[in-house]
């Protein structure tokens, strides 16, 4: 397998995103969990309104109560919020960019979520952004700030920074050679977690691991950054081992091929069955063994979850409808 | 399902090929299993220069005992001889015409067994061809024949006519539904045996079916061939009302695609798994899902299997090997 230098500079091959979301609240308030609604949405008013006429920053103010299941459940799908986020949503609210990468979660578990997403491996663009955001409350709100502590969140594993970088992997090579848990042991004893691409709890799914910081008390951002991206950067360069390996094998490359083959042909693939050959495919394209651009396999992890094929149809269709579309969306992005 | 007006008269959606066998047997010489090599070998010559110089017929004398394994073994499974004659070769030989369509076993269980095979339900054709030849034996060779009984031959069951009449049948959608078994009950009861493609003991692949008159003892030639062609045409029409079935559901037209898919993207694959794709994809490709000629894929049925690749290359490549050469041609062929 021939390194694509494209790929150096961000990771691109293997990092499909960098997320950082600084977790703040006002001061003056109790957390949300302890908030009426008609609190919240004081929160709410109040957090919007200090992000008003910013220039560069053109965020849109979603109620959560006013979308259907499947427009918030979307929403989760393609990480601009948490799945909790996408469940009680009375009360809550979200401020999004046009393009995503910035989405402020308000009144999830802390009053405010700053959470910026951009593509590949840029932690210190991402936190910037977030930064510049975070900056912009201190100056016009009350953060709740302890000069010891740190920001003050509700969930003490969040006191300190309140920050948490992650960075989404996809790591088919590993995967299949069945280093994960090898790997996630190593990666914790180091302050790091790995896990499923929606976080804690949840499957792992198309070989996409999130690899996140654990710790935000008594360490800088700048020191957890650099800790997150070393580590990724050798997650990388063992991926890329264990690829090359890989690729050696007919087995593989015919899986590769054939799985492109299926999602080119099927009139029917559930979400599973999707990643899982998406994810052959993307190893296959990276290696240089198909070509397809890799983003747009990376578009498609996303696009064609359940809520977010719904979203874009506009109606809640049923599994077995969803199944013949999420087919013919896959088709046509693929041919 | 639009049923195809070419396929009407030779129902060649269903009927792949026709074959008449004719077993004779020379009157002065013991059965070949009685004969010692220089014995078959005298046969051999005795038959095969009866053949020469007729006017429309050039055969080409082969000695079996020249062949490589996998050459003999191409001849049975491109259905030209049987599978035992490819075993023991030594002083058996085969007078094979250019195209295939006419070939004569000298030396099997009887002295001669003339074979015609043609595509498609064409009976009276294929019987007329073969009885051409018979005459010219009548003529030139002194033929065991008995008044009362008819042709002598080796095994009882073939006594008689010496006429083994068959077709073969794509079934997939009576295969797929489970109906095979009941039909080669009701079969049976009318003289008739249906088994798999390489004829009695072999096994069933891609849907493939051998059906055959069981009866040569009591009953013309002429009887016997309507009566094949009528169960033939009852089949046809079941397997035809199945299809229609079929077709109708998701699953099959997803299943009909991406066999397909995989045809023309993998990098190995074996045999079974080759015939029971190309057996969706034919089903397709007659039902109009699929826009390819069933001709190709007829053929394709036959071409790969193992001993005809080795045949195809020119030598004996091991299982491995086989499977990606095999992979190599379905993609041109199907691409």
């Amino acid at each position: 397998m021939e390194p694509n230098k494209n790929f150096s500079n961000t990771q691109s091959d293997i990092v499909l995103s960098t997320r950082i979301r600084l977790a703040r609240n006002l001061a003056d308030y109790p957390f949300p969990v302890k908030l009426p609604p008609e609190g919240r949405r004081d929160v709410v008013e109040k957090v919007s309104n200090g992000l008003k006429d910013i220039p560069g920053l053109d965020l849109k103010l979603i109620d959560m109560g006013s979308l259907s299941d499947y427009e918030a459940v979307s929403l989760a799908e393609r990480h601009l919020i948490s799945p909790e986020f996408a469940g009680i949503r009375d009360g809550r609210a979200l401020l999004l960019s046009k393009d995503g990468n910035i989405s402020i979660m308000l009144c999830e578990e802390d009053h405010i979520r700053i959470q910026v997403i951009y593509p590949a491996l840029v932690l210190e663009e991402a936190y910037g952004e977030a930064s510049r955001i975070d900056d912009i409350f201190d100056e016009k709100l009350k953060i709740a700030f302890d000069e010891r502590i740190g920001y003050l969140t509700q969930c003490p594993t969040n006191l300190g920074t309140g920050m948490r970088a992650s960075v989404l992997l996809h790591l088919p090579a590993l995967s299949k050679c069945g280093q994960i848990s090898r790997l996630a042991n190593t990666v914790s004893k180091l302050g790091l977690t790995i896990r499923g691409s929606y976080g804690e709890g949840t499957g792992v799914n198309g070989d996409i691991y999130q690899l996140s910081n654990q710790i935000t008390l008594g360490i800088s951002e700048k020191a957890a950054l650099n800790n997150l991206k070393s580590i990724t950067m050798q997650l990388a360069t063992q991926e890329r081992a264990a690829r090359e390996d890989l690729i050696k094998k007919i087995e593989v490359t015919d899986k590769i091929h054939r799985s492109l083959g299926i999602l080119q042909n099927a009139r029917t693939i559930n979400t599973d069955e999707l990643m899982e050959l998406l994810s052959w495919v993307r190893l296959g394209a990276v290696a240089g063994e198909i070509n397809i651009e890799p983003d747009i396999l990376t578009k498609l992890f996303v696009d064609l979850q359940p809520a977010t094929i719904n979203a874009s149809i506009g109606m809640a269709a049923d599994m077995n409808k969803r199944d013949i579309i999420r087919a013919d969306m896959v088709r046509k992005a693929l041919s």
